[in-house]
């Protein structure tokens, strides 16, 4: 199906010749724009972790996992969302690991050197550093997202506010 | 987080050196192991789509797409649901295109050249060919396995075979 522009969907995933906050914006758009068409949380959350990950390849940026883990219902625990990447563990108890510290404390954890990283739960021994941003409703934690990539400080406090940007539109575009 | 014998999850999707058929037992193998920790739908099809992508990749298949669309609720309607690749189109009507004919038959449809299957849905405008396989539970459509291909006849019976299993196990293993 293409979109009323004639543009295909896999367009969205095509960006390149852009800076760094340009092709974090468009991320953003671009997700915005997809999440018109519909609140389902699996659907944006797929197409979201898709956008991030051919984003940040044509900045060149090695990521090698793109994606979310969601609150498992009422357990203290994050189970597996849509990502791209390799397979990854299904379960990180809240308060572990990088998702888990982000997902307990709100706070976005940029960490340039996993192995530093107290707890570090290494799902791919090739992952070097890692930023978890928390989607947060209400004060109430509905997941993480989480990039990994293979080299050591991948991610800045520019990736930060446009993963903070896009974390807050998640939260308003998708049921839960 | 390792796993018991010492292997990082990514591990399962990094494969070499086998034939076709050793391959995609492999990915069988592997989402059965995998699922063997939780019961999720989209933590398994999330891994699941990982294994695949990564699977084909390993024998220089050009998929560029693999992943799932779920019914939608009581709606007449596929919706997109964890892949790997491009961003997608978000709903497909039931009986539409090669997803929506494959769930409306309850048969797989290999689809050589998908510019000349009646209807097609091109969500990326590079596919060439594709297959897709219904899920199926108790005579009633979970969903569809969805792989695309920049080549022509990208995917055959042996194919066919392997994923019919996987999603066979996938029903077997999730619930929804």
């Amino acid at each position: 199906k293409m979109g009323e522009d004639g543009k295909h969907h896999a367009d969205y995933a095509n960006v390149t010749g852009l800076t760094k906050e340009e092709t974090l914006q468009h991320v953003v758009d671009s997700y915005e724009a997809l999440a018109a068409d519909t609140t389902n949380w699996v659907a944006n959350l797929s197409n979201c972790s898709s956008l991030l990950w051919h984003a940040y390849h044509s900045l060149n940026v090695p990521v090698n996992w793109t994606g979310f883990y969601v609150k498992n219902g009422d357990k203290n625990e994050l189970i597996l969302a849509p990502f791209q990447g390799k397979v990854a563990c299904q379960i990180i108890q809240i308060g572990k690991g990088v998702c888990g510290t982000a997902a307990s404390s709100h706070k976005t954890q940029v960490v340039p050197d996993v192995e530093k990283f107290p707890g570090h739960i290494a799902c791919d021994g090739e992952t070097k550093s890692e930023i978890v941003v928390p989607i947060v409703k209400d004060g109430k934690i509905l997941g993480v997202l989480d990039l990994d990539c293979l080299s050591l400080e991948g991610f800045d406090e520019i990736d930060q506010k446009y993963l903070e940007e896009l974390a807050d539109l998640i939260v308003k575009t998708c049921e839960w």
